[in-house]
C-alpha cells in the first residue's frame, strides 16, 4: 500500500475539484517524483473512471483521487429560497437539490479501480469503508481542520463498536463529543497507529484556497497551518500532511521540520498549464488582490480572491450546503464562460500571487531544490 | 546595537500590554538567553520609567519595550454611545476617549533610557523618530500582519522625503497605495537594507493571542504566519521575527527553516508563575475552549478565549479604538477582581491550551533544547 514516506519529493498537488485538477497534471506531478491528484468533487462517477483511465495512460505512478463526505442533513428549503431571491438578479439558478456527490458509488469505484491514494474531505468514512479500501489496496487519507477532527477520525477508524451511520453525520457527533471531553480525545487516539483507519490525516490550515474541510460547516476554528501542524502532532503518530498557503521550498522544508511527511500544494499549480484554470481565474490567481473566506457561492465557507460577488452576497449566505452550489451553479458556469471575474468563485490561498506560470514539471523540480536548500541551511543554524 | 541575529536563544518572550509582562517574567527570559518584553501599552511614562529600573535590577542582559503607535483620527460618537448603550448593562462603563497612549512621552522615555529594543505596534514611527531612537542606541523593530505593512515600515523608514505626518496616518496611507501598486511595493523595498528604518519586523499571524496588530483595522487580512513570513521574506533581508500560535521548539526551528532570525511566543509563557496573569484567565489559557477575533472588548481586533461577553457583543461591536477600550475598561476589570472569566478579554493565542505552568527559565530551556533536536532531525531529512 502506498506510504506518504516513500515519496521521492515530500511535495502533493492538491485535488482542486470543478475541473482545476485534470490528468495531465497529475501525471506531471507524480512523474516528478511527487503526487498527482484527481478529484471526483461533483462529477459522476463515469466521469470519474475516464480521468483515472487517461491518468493511467499518462503514467504508471502513484496517484490520489479525493472524494468529497459532506452527507449531512438537507438545508431548510425557506433560507435556501431567500438566499435565492436575492441572487438571482445575478443570472439563470439552478435547482437547490440536497445529494451527497455520489458517495458510495466513488467508494466502490476507488475501490474497483484500486486507486493508490483515496482522500476524503469534508467528513470521514466508517470503519467498514476504510477496511473495504484497505482491501483493495487502497491508502486512506482523511482531511482535517482541527486536532478534535483528527482525533474523530482517528477514533471512528480505530473504534471496531461505532454503527456505521452516514460518514458524516457519524463524524460530526464525535468530532462534538470529543471536543467536549479532552479525556475522550486522548483516549481515542491512544489506539491510532499503527493499525486500521486512516493511513495519513491531511491537515488543511486556514491559509488554504477552496473549501475549507471542516466536518461541520456551522462550527469551524480557523487554525493557521503551523499551529494546526503541532497540535496534531502532539496527538498522534499517524503520518502528516501539511497544506494551506505553502508555494515554496523553504515552506516546504518549514512544515517537514515541524514533523509533517509532505506537502501539500493546490494553488501553486492553478498557474501550470497542464491545469485547466480560466483566464479569469488565471489573472486572479496573478493579481495582488486578497483573499476572504466565504460562504456566498456555495453555501460552505471556502476561500477565494475577493470580488464583486463574494463582496455583495457573503453576508447573507446561508451554510446550506450543496444547495447553494447547485443553486449558483448555472450563473457561476455562465460567468466564468463570460470571462467574468466578478461572477464567479475564484478559489485561491493565501498565497496565491506568487503562483508561477511554469509546468508542473518543472514547478517540482524548483521546489525539490529549494526544499533541500533550505534543509541544507537548517542543519548549520547553530542553537547553544 | 541590538542584533536579534546574535541571540543565545532564538526565543523572543512578546510583550503583553495590560500587567501579564512583568520585569521578573522579562528578566528570565532574558537571563536564558532569549529576550524578554516589557509593554509600554496603556501604562502611564512614568510607570514604564520604573518597570524599566526594576527589570535592570534583575538582569543587565538587553530587554525590549514595546510601544503603541496606533494614532488615527476618533471615532463617530454615535457609533460609540450606541455600543455603550447596549453594553451597559454589564456594568460600569468608562469615558470613551481618543488619545495616543502618550506615544511622544514614550519614545521620548524610550531614547532617555536608551531600550535596547523598541517595538512599535498598530503603526510605524516616522524616519525622523526611528533616527533619534538609533542615535540614542535603540533597536527599532516594526509588527506587521502583511508583505503590504512591511513594505510600509520599510518604506516610510528609507524614504527620508517621506512627510512626517502622525506615524500611524502616514503608515496608512503609504500601505494603500503600495498595495494597490506591486511595482511601489517592489520600488520602496530595494533599499530596504542595511541603512536606516527599522533593524526587524515582527511578523504576526493571524494565528496570534491579543490584538492584531494591522495598520487599520478596517482593512485587515489575516495571514497565516508561515504564508506571512514566507511573502515577507521575498521582498526583504531585514531580519523577520514569527510570532502567532508557537508553543514549542518544533515550531520554532520550522519558522527559523523558513527564514526567521527568532520566534515570538506570547500566550506560551502565560502560565509561567512570572507573569501576572489572573487566575480566571490561567483557567482559560489551560482550557481546550477556542479561541476567536473580536472588536467587543477594545473596538480593535484581537483573538481571545471565546466568553459569554465575546458572544453576546461580538457582531455589533464597532471599530471604535482606543475609545472601546476606555469605554469597557472598568467593567472588565471589576469582572477581572471578581475571577468572572465570562466578563473580560481573555486574550489567547490559538494554542493557548498547549501552555505549561513552569518557570519561564524551564520553559526557555525546553524550548532552546527542542529547537536543536528538530534542527538536527532537518539535518537528516533526505530528498533525493
Amino acid at each position: 500500500m502506498f506510504d506518504v514516506r516513500s515519496l521521492k519529493v515530500p511535495a502533493i498537488q492538491a485535488p482542486m475539484a470543478g475541473g482545476i485538477s485534470t490528468p495531465k497534471l497529475a501525471a506531471a506531478v507524480s512523474d516528478a517524483g511527487g503526487l498527482g491528484f484527481l478529484a471526483a468533487g461533483y462529477r459522476e462517477p463515469e466521469a470519474v473512471a475516464a480521468e483515472v483511465a487517461e491518468l493511467r495512460g499518462l503514467t504508471d505512478r502513484p496517484f490520489g483521487l479525493n472524494i468529497f463526505a459532506a452527507g449531512g442533513e438537507p438545508a431548510d428549503p425557506a433560507v435556501v429560497e431567500a438566499y435565492a431571491a436575492r441572487i438571482g438578479i445575478e443570472g439563470d439558478l439552478g435547482e437547490p437539490r440536497h445529494d451527497d456527490d455520489h458517495f458510495d458509488a466513488k467508494l466502490a469505484l476507488a475501490a474497483e479501480l484500486a486507486i493508490p491514494v483515496v482522500s476524503f474531505t469534508f467528513g470521514v468514512p466508517t470503519t467498514a469503508q476504510i477496511d473495504a479500501l484497505h482491501a483493495a489496496g487502497c491508502a486512506v487519507w482523511v482531511t482535517v481542520t482541527t486536532p478534535a477532527e483528527a482525533a474523530a477520525a482517528l477514533g471512528i477508524a480505530n473504534d471496531l463498536e461505532t454503527p456505521s451511520g452516514t460518514a458524516a453525520s457519524v463524524a460530526r457527533d464525535v468530532a462534538a463529543e470529543i471536543a467536549s471531553t479532552p479525556a475522550a480525545a486522548a483516549a481515542a487516539v491512544a489506539v491510532s497507529s499503527p493499525g486500521p483507519g486512516p493511513d495519513a490525516l491531511v491537515l488543511q490550515g486556514f491559509e488554504a484556497g477552496g473549501h475549507r474541510g471542516s466536518f461541520d460547516d456551522l462550527a469551524p476554528q480557523d487554525l493557521g497551518l503551523l499551529t494546526l501542524l503541532r497540535l496534531v502532532a502532539g496527538i498522534t503518530d499517524v503520518p502528516l500532511i501539511a497544506s494551506g498557503g505553502l508555494f515554496d521550498g523553504a515552506g516546504i522544508a518549514a512544515v517537514l521540520v515541524a514533523g509533517a511527511a509532505a506537502a501539500q500544494l493546490g494553488t501553486a499549480f492553478m498557474l501550470c498549464p497542464e491545469a485547466a484554470t480560466s483566464p479569469a481565474h488565471r489573472l486572479a490567481i496573478e493579481s495582488e488582490t486578497e483573499t476572504d473566506v466565504t460562504r456566498a457561492f456555495t453555501g460552505r465557507r471556502a476561500r477565494g480572491v475577493v470580488n464583486r460577488f463574494m463582496r455583495t452576497h457573503d453576508s447573507v449566505a446561508p451554510s446550506a450546503y450543496p444547495e447553494i452550489h447547485h443553486l449558483t451553479s448555472p450563473l457561476r458556469a455562465a460567468a466564468k464562460a463570460a470571462n467574468d471575474p466578478d461572477g464567479f468563485h475564484l478559489w485561491a490561498g493565501q498565497a496565491h500571487a506568487r503562483s508561477h506560470a511554469i509546468p508542473a514539471s518543472k514547478l517540482m523540480d524548483a521546489l525539490a531544490a529549494e526544499t533541500k536548500a533550505a534543509l541544507a541551511s537548517a542543519a548549520e543554524t547553530h542553537i547553544d
